[in-house]
C-alpha cells in the first residue's frame, strides 16, 4: 500500500518575500511548490494538500473595506471561501501540470472546505487573530459599536479587527475527501478552512474566525488515516533557543520532549508554536505514526529521513 | 438506475432584485433555491449543480478596482475562481442542510472547475461580455494602451473592458467529478468555470473570458453521461414572441422548430438565447434525452412534464 501523506503548505509556498503582492506573482511561487510536491508523488506517496491563506485573505478584506462605498464588504467566512477558489485554482492548475509532466495523470482538485468550530471554543473569549485593515481609535469604537467587531490596538500601528482562532471539530466536507483520495490529490481545507458553527436544528454558519491551518491539516490526516504528516515552512528543522547563539536545530522529537520545550516557550506562537503542536496531537493520536516539520526544498529528503524534524510518540 | 440530471441554476436562484447585493442576501435567497433542489433529489434524482455568477464576480471586480490603490487587483480568471469559491461555499452549505433535513445524507461540495477554451475560439476576435466598471474615454484609451484591455462605450454610460464569450471545450476536472457522481452532490463549473487556453507545452493558462454557464452545464452534462439537462431560470416557459401581445409559450420544442426559431431572432442575446441553444446542442448529441428549460419553483412539475419547455431531438 502506499503511504499517504497530508502535506500542510506554509505561507513561503504560496508567496515569495521579494515578489510583490499579486496573483500573477503567486503563481510563478506556486509552479514551483508544485514541481516538490509532484517529486513526491513520483516516489509513490499518496496525498493530499492544505494550504494557509493569511496574507491572501488579509489582502481580499482590505480591497473589500478599501472598495466599502462601491460595493459591501463579504462577511469573513465568505473571504475565506474566496482565498479557497483562488489559492487552490492556482494550486491545481500548476500541481496538475507538475504532475503530468512526470507522467502521473492524477486529477488535482480543490473542495471549497467547510471546518466546525465550537461555538464554546475558548478562543472566542479571547481573539487573537488580527485581520483587515488598521483604523483610528475612533474608527474602532464605531466598527465596535456598529458592527460588534472586537478590536485592538496593535503595536502603536492603529486599531484592527481581531477574530479568534478557535480549534478545527469536523470537517464538513470529509466524505468527498475519502471518496477521491484512491484516485486524485485533493487540495482541501484551505486557509484551515471556511470556519462554521453547528446551529441546534443543525444548520450550518460561517463565523468570524481563523482556524489554524496546521491544526486543519492534523484533523484531516487523522480523518484520512494518513500515515504521515508533512508540514512545510520556512525552515529546515524546528529548533530550540531559535535565533540565538545557542540555537540547537532538533532531528527529532518525542512527545514529552516536544512538551517541554513547548512550555519553556521555545516555539514562536503563530509560527512554529502550532506547528509543534499540530505534530504532537497527530502522534499522540497515532502513537505508530510520525509528523515531520521541515522546508518545502528539502521536503524528498525529509521523507527519505535525512533532514527535517521527525516527531513521533516516544 | 437512477436518473441522473445536470442542474444550470440561473441568476435569480443566487440573488432576489429586492435585495441588497450582499453575501448575507444571497445565503438567504440561495437556502430557498436549495429547498427546491432538494426536493428535485428527494424524487431519486442524481445531480450536480451549476450555477452563473455575472454579478457576484462583477462585484468581486469593481472592488478589486476600487481598492486598487490599496491592494493590486485580481485577474480576471483569479475573480472568477474567487466567486466559485464564494457561491460553491453557500450552494454546498444551504443544500447539504435541505438534502439532511430530507432524510438524504449526502456530501456535498463544490470543485474548483476549469474550462478549458480555444484561443482560435471565433469569440476572441469580437469580445462582447462587459465586465468591471465604467470608465471615462480617457481612461479606457488608457487601459487599452496599458493593459492591452479591449474597451467598448456603453450605451452612452461610459466606457467599459469586454471580453470574449467563447465556447467550453474541455472541463479540466471532469475525473473528479465523475469519481464523486454516484456518491455526492458535485457543484461545478461555476459561472461556467474558470476559463483557461491550453499551451503547446501542456500548461494551462487562465484567460480573461466568460463562459456561459449554460453552455458548460451542458458540456458537463455530457461528459458525465446526464439523462436530462434543466435549466433554470426566471421564467416557466420559453416564449416566442416575448414580452408582445402575442407571446406564445412553448411546451415542447424540437431541434428543427427551436432552429427556426433562433434564427427568426425570437431569443434574447444574454438571456434565453444560451440557453435554447444550450439545450439544442444537448439534444443533438443525445438524441433519445431531453432538456428543460423552466423556472426554478416549477422545476418538479417540470421533471414529471406538467410544465416546462422541453427540448427534444425530433
Amino acid at each position: 500500500m502506499p503511504e499517504r501523506i497530508v502535506i500542510a503548505l506554509g505561507g513561503n509556498a504560496l508567496q515569495d518575500q521579494d515578489s510583490p503582492p499579486t496573483a500573477e506573482a503567486q503563481l510563478e511561487v506556486v509552479k514551483k511548490t508544485c514541481a516538490h510536491i509532484a517529486e513526491i508523488s513520483r516516489r509513490g506517496y499518496e496525498m493530499a494538500v492544505v494550504h494557509g491563506n493569511g496574507p491572501q485573505v488579509g489582502r481580499i478584506v482590505l480591497a473589500g473595506e478599501a472598495a466599502r462605498d462601491v460595493v459591501p464588504p463579504m462577511p469573513f467566512d465568505v473571504c475565506g471561501a474566496m482565498s479557497q477558489g483562488y489559492i487552490g485554482y492556482h494550486i491545481q492548475q500548476a500541481l496538475k501540470y507538475a504532475l503530468s509532466s512526470r507522467g502521473r495523470n492524477y486529477p488535482v482538485v480543490t473542495l471549497a472546505t467547510q471546518v466546525v468550530v465550537d461555538r464554546s471554543d475558548p478562543a472566542f473569549a479571547n481573539p487573537t487573530k488580527p485581520i483587515g485593515p488598521f483604523y483610528s481609535r475612533q474608527e474602532a469604537l464605531r466598527l465596535e459599536e456598529d458592527k460588534g467587531y472586537i478590536m485592538r490596538e496593535d503595536a502603536g500601528r492603529g486599531w484592527r479587527r481581531v477574530v479568534a482562532s478557535p480549534m478545527p471539530r469536523r470537517i464538513v466536507e470529509i466524505p468527498a475527501v475519502r471518496l477521491l483520495w484512491d484516485h486524485a490529490v485533493v487540495i482541501a481545507c484551505g486557509g484551515g478552512g471556511i470556519p462554521v458553527v453547528e446551529n441546534p436544528d443543525g444548520t450550518l454558519e460561517g463565523v468570524a474566525a481563523v482556524v489554524d491551518k496546521d491544526f486543519a491539516a492534523e484533523l484531516l490526516a487523522e480523518e484520512v488515516g494518513a500515515d504521515a504528516l508533512l508540514i512545510l515552512t520556512g525552515v529546515e528543522k524546528v529548533a530550540i533557543r531559535f535565533g540565538t547563539p545557542e540555537q540547537q536545530d532538533l532531528d527529532h522529537l518525542n512527545l514529552a520532549e516536544a512538551a517541554r520545550y513547548l512550555k519553556e516557550g521555545h516555539f514562536g506562537v503563530g509560527s512554529m508554536l502550532p506547528k509543534v503542536e499540530a505534530a504532537m496531537k497527530f502522534v499522540r493520536a497515532n502513537p505508530d505514526k510520525r509528523a515531520i516539520i521541515t522546508s518545502l526544498d528539502r521536503c524528498l529528503d525529509a521523507l527519505d529521513c535525512k533532514t527535517g524534524t521527525v516527531v513521533t510518540f516516544a
